[in-house]
């Protein structure tokens, strides 16, 4: 996976096997720090750039006319968001702000993201198959809602970030307010208080912004077995 | 939108502006009549096709390793799954099964598809705004599991039918049994039973698998100023 440095952007999954694509788009890139509730971006907004995290996090969030708000999603360094940006005359479907301290994000110009897949059929793959995984996760998610308990959708978050942050890492760090992870994993933030203490006996404790972890196979265990996916998401690909 | 005909298949959103790729592709498609509950195809199997409704209903479902299912989708004509086949070395990740009497399908082999795609960047910018489009429509419901009622959830499934089927017509046939249609919403069949009694003020008539909209304006209403999309989603493009 990436590392937490604008300049390895390039063995990012979606540009690590299009050296020549990354060559082309490497110039256009811009690398931002945003602070602590900066807007990254706005719903509606024409869809000007592809962004990738290359640290700290993002909530993904839209609201409805009448005032609900839904956070779509959480995204931590490796993650892209702004896909509409591939598409043109597209808008963001949802605000983009920053939770935590700071986050350092890469944009890429739609123009030229766009440009750089129109004339490169392996990258038009990769990024396919970025928006065909993106879908997964879309649906496994909905599955889980209605499979899954509060403790175990925790648990899923958490193998999903072992396997994003560093490769298996035991310790992880989100700085992500309980109320704004609560309403993400479709909970109540009394119920995830009571996930946390459920997820005890599988040695994980929580302390803070901080996570640990003793056992990612217990872990996994006690999520994957009530999967349909179990053995074959990327949660299991960490393994 | 695609007629209920076969040979109308290059009219469909995915082929209508890439006659090229068409010709090509138009050789390899099969078409298949399944009947009652045939098994179209099975989780885990190696995605050799993609598929296409020509007729009818395909019901797409998944179990947990603990014997749970979860119903992903609900397929009518024009719609395409198995997006799978568009990968390498992937494999579908749902069983499909006719639900009603029977469904026509179309099946291209996923090497026709493939090949189609990375030579032809106009198709490959199509299958990559329809595999977007199916992030969306997992997204939104998503967040309508968290901010529209039953009665709303059933009437957004409802809007997008309308749209669907015959560019805004009013009678529906929906060959879905309750508990079918139910679990696809995300609620138990007395709930959908009593949600669609909640519709029936809006002019909305349920007879077995027949349902009547006396005006799409009026449900539109009732739906869409509860959802982040309003105004820019499939069924909003219908009007």
């Amino acid at each position: 996976m990436m590392q937490n440095h604008p300049h390895d952007l390039e063995k990012h999954l979606l540009f690590a096997r299009h050296p020549a694509a990354w060559k082309m788009i490497a110039p256009h890139v811009r690398i931002k720090t945003c602070h602590k509730e900066d807007a990254v971006l706005h719903h509606g907004d024409a869809a000007s750039a592809l962004w990738i995290v290359l640290s700290g996090w993002v909530k993904l969030a839209r609201q409805t006319p009448d005032g609900k708000e839904t956070i779509t999603g959480l995204c931590t360094h490796g993650d892209v968001f702004g896909e509409a940006a591939l598409f043109p005359h597209a808008s963001y479907p949802y605000n983009a702000d920053v939770l935590g301290h700071s986050a350092e994000l890469a944009s890429i110009p739609a123009n030229i993201i766009r440009d750089a897949v129109g004339h490169d059929s392996a990258l038009s793959a990769t990024v396919m198959s970025l928006l065909n995984e993106r879908t997964s996760q879309a649906q496994l998610k909905l599955e889980h809602m209605s499979t899954l308990s509060a403790s175990q959708r925790l648990g899923c978050f958490l193998l999903r970030l072992c396997y994003m942050q560093a490769g298996g890492a035991k310790t992880l760090q989100i700085p992500v307010e309980k109320h704004v992870l609560a309403a993400y994993l479709g909970m109540k933030p009394e119920t995830l208080s009571r996930s946390q203490q459920q997820l005890k006996p599988l040695g994980i404790a929580v302390s803070g912004a901080e996570i640990e972890i003793e056992s990612i196979e217990k872990l996994r265990d006690f999520v994957c077995n009530s999967c349909s996916e179990s053995g074959a998401c990327d949660v299991e690909a960490a393994s």
